[in-house]
């Protein structure tokens, strides 16, 4: 292997560039060797902003270079198992962008093949690389809230997408709970075994007619007993509210949301503190770092990544039991395998 | 009516007492001019610690006493639907600590009873008088939220009751949660139509034995549409856990616990703050003041109690339903009438 | 000594409206016997409103009252140290509103009188009472920051007096930061030797045209070589900001200001929380009722009261030093005697 | 100019490798093309490390380098103001650690310099690129507090420093203070014309026997009429203390410590935060970034760097003035010209 980490990014869009970015600025072992992008300009554009020699619309050019180590796929949703697939074949390490598929079969076959292959497998669960849940994990791991009881999770964004999103999203159990979903599975330390949704519009009644929910509640039953509830929002106007809790027999801890800064601003009309930060581009930077560093570190080590191909999995398959549940007016749903 | 309300206060146990002290130092329009208990010697030492003149075993003296005007029941849970409904023959306004009864028939039949002979029926909701809630139900009615979208509550006890309590308390819903469907109203401005409840023994497993759980989430949807949540854990070893949010279209208010002081003390070995006040007597202690002086002033003045018989019966309504959403392991259930 | 404490308050405007309120609703070892004031209206309003008998426009009538046990000052400030010496004369128990008196001499001999009287003498410093004052008080004495190396205090008015006031305060020293020279030594366990005081006249110009001075800072030098500073301002449009901090070898501990309620509401305009308690009455109601139940039970239980007439002397000859030094532009001064 | 701005980094100690690895790491628009030490094995291995090419006993040799544009001083605080004159007259632009020195003749030599050869200039007063501290300053200028009324910071070191740095650092005031007074000006947006200082020795009594204080309060007296007062210790246990506080006509503006994640933990013993980040490296690590980036800038466009070589006088005059006041036990001293 090379001294440093030859990576190409695939798709050139929000997610890939940001993953560039960082990879070019913050990764000290990895460096850009090439992007790809259905649309050609985006991927010229990206690629000469960060000095990047070589860019392609197909990626499978990228797959065929033998100088390059390792694939960021930030393409669109229903190309990350292919591409995965067409990845491990060409024994390519891969970072692939939630979620692997909504279709378990695929999943499955995407997991099989990376591991015949015995290329590494990271999905961008970028939660999991945030200061404050990292440090909620390590204290629960390390016994200081005791047996866990619950595990609760509140995650709203600040503004809905457009409908047009929301259409191909696969729902907002898919597209954002899914984030919870593998929060509840990390910070409890113990996996899903079923779940009941109650889910409303009441954010944009444009959402229900595409079949989905804007706001929800989702109580969990995790395998060694404990209880979770997650509830969603797809707009909270104050902005992206990112709160864990684990509670248990010891006690409890608890990651507040993140500011712009710390200060307090008192005046006559009352005192004021910052909103948290905008949304998840600004609140967990340093974690689509770190989850890059993290990745680059475990190619070049060979060591295990840290969120690997059946923790991708395991949210998509809370997801889709939370949808049923959802649809079915909130009746507990096992979640299935 | 004479200068001052004259009450009876029937039930000479921890929360008569708590009554009987609090009428007798902090509501000026009230005066304790007889004391009841089944257990005579009880009455008899509350009376001569507050100077109260009478003291029975039975609580039918107190009500055959022409110059009292109104009743605090605070014994037996069992009989607070029949004390009320004979208080009301005569004609005594009535405080009632909650539930009021268990059985749906029986509610009615007390709210019957006393709308017929026209007395006040208050009961013992006294989270509603928390400065801290209260000022939350404020900035909801005054439209700070928005419309609401969703009711969070969390309430923890700090130590388990003993089983010889879990036995006869009705089961956590109506013994415990009762008090948060009562929030649940109370901050949504909405009537609960459907509940589930996913319950777990976590904290003791002989409560299981009893058939009854000691953790668990609550799901909650509000005529409004809104969704509401309500987790419980019958432990929290750092103390009485009682927070409350709502969020809404504009917005979303929370209140924190409670604690004696509010220091700092930083150290070599960490950041110290205050546990949360260790239970409802310290928690609620302005609040009981405060629904006894509310009460005291609804039957001077002749307006309407703050809680009334209605919102008495919601609740245990709710808690009959969640009950059997949670034996049915989460089904959701309608809330009956 | 009667069952409880006879008590005549001298003095029906403000604070002495507060004190006569609170021991007669608050202190239950002890009763309101008599009211004066020299307008004699607004004794006998206060004594009606409080079912007190007896009403006088010369507080020599409560001295002469044989069934009267003790007294609270609460008179203009000139008259504090001439009826401190008739009380003691007249053996009642004295709780003093602070200054005792500007003139040492007065000080010096009203310490006498009442030594050898015998009588009991409390100085209204009510801050000790604080729950958060008293606490970070306990944490210092056990040992909780070591070695006391700083004392911190802010103290800011919501609101400049009138001018008619300024003019008969003894200016900013002896009327304000009196208060906080006392916890200075309250919270150090300490004497304050040298004071330096840089003053400024920054909220109304016309302050300075009466020799006095609005904002300032004043730095203490404390017997056990311990540093202080204290920062004042008459007018904080927040509210009343009353903060201490005392840092050692070991640590720092911290108490923050009072709020109505500690909720937070989050917009897209901010995230608000309540401002400071408006004022002393708001945010030492409960310092107040304590201090007047410490004093009853003093006199009742013949033990010390918990601030002397000595804790009375030394803040104002702090308060001279720092006035002189203030003067001087900020010259250091030692603490006289 | 190059399309890099080339950078010659003057010492490889503790904070010559801070500047190095952030220019290398974090600022795109710079490269480090030489790094310079007294002792050549510690330039050689930060050159390695961070694949720098040319290291030099000499710092002479960097200067006399064509293909360099500017340097950082990061060598010991006597060398600082000769380097700043030979690179000026090499025509190199200057980050000059601070203090410039502490003999006013040789600064005013340097700016002279620095004016005469037309290269920028920078002091390295770093906190005021922290995000905290730049708010403040924004909220103020923007006239958030109204006029400025007093200016409060608290600055605590960790841990003392050994006593043979504590020698040769010039004494506390000029060391450590300097930082604070640089805020002093930032914050108030105003020049310091009056100080005193009381200092006492309450950590290390060694450091009395070098003519220095460990723990002291300055007051301070701005041009606009405001105050300010500062605290210091050189041993905070529980971390590195870093707060200030603007207080004005229309309101109080306060930034608080960071810490290195927002989590809250409730056990049976108390309710734990994390302690202040340990020392400047952790807190202010984005902040020396930011200067290193906001120098690169001034470089590369011609623009005016954001601390000026006269910022990096004033606050050498105030600490000598502070200096002169201490040993004088506190008597206020004008700050000289």
């Amino acid at each position: 292997m090379n001294k440093k980490l030859r990576i190409g990014v695939i798709g050139a869009g929000r997610i890939g560039k940001l993953h560039a970015h960082n990879l070019v600025n913050h990764v000290p072992n990895a460096e850009v060797a090439a992007i790809s992008d259905v649309c050609l300009d985006a991927a010229k554009t990206l690629a000469e902003q960060l000095n990047v020699e070589k860019y392609y619309q197909d990626h499978k050019e990228i797959l065929a270079d033998p100088t390059i180590d390792a694939i960021f796929i930030c393409s669109s949703t229903d190309t990350h198992s292919p591409i995965s697939i067409e990845a491990a074949k060409a024994g390519k390490h891969i970072f692939c962008e939630k979620p692997i598929d909504s279709n378990l079969d695929k999943i499955k076959e995407v997991l099989a093949e990376a591991k015949k292959a015995g290329v590494k497998y990271q999905v961008g669960f970028n939660r999991r690389f945030d200061r404050n849940f990292m440090h909620v994990r390590e204290v629960v791991q390390s016994g200081g809230v005791g047996d866990v009881h619950m595990v609760k999770i509140t995650s709203r964004d600040p503004s809905a997408p457009p409908l047009s999103y929301v259409r191909v999203s696969g729902g907002i159990f898919l597209d954002m709970t899914i984030h919870d979903f593998d929060m509840a599975r990390y910070l409890s330390g113990s996996e899903v075994e079923e779940v009941s949704a109650f889910g409303a519009c009441l954010v944009n009644p444009d959402i229900a007619k595409e079949g989905d929910v804007d706001t929800c509640v989702i109580t969990l039953r995790f395998a060694n007993g404990a209880l979770g509830v997650i509830d969603n929002s797809r707009q909270a106007v104050y902005g992206y509210d990112q709160r864990v809790e684990v509670f248990g027999s010891k006690g409890c801890i608890q990651a507040d949301n993140e500011t712009a800064n710390n200060t307090t601003h008192y005046t006559e009309q009352g005192v004021y503190k910052e909103k948290p930060l905008y949304f998840f581009l600004e609140r967990y930077n340093d974690a689509f770092i770190q989850e890059a560093k993290d990745f680059a570190d475990a190619c070049m080590n060979d060591t295990d990544t840290p969120v690997g191909a059946f923790d991708g999995m395991q949210p998509i398959l809370i997801a889709i039991a939370a949808g049923e549940s959802c649809k079915k007016g909130g009746i507990p749903v096992k979640v299935g395998a």
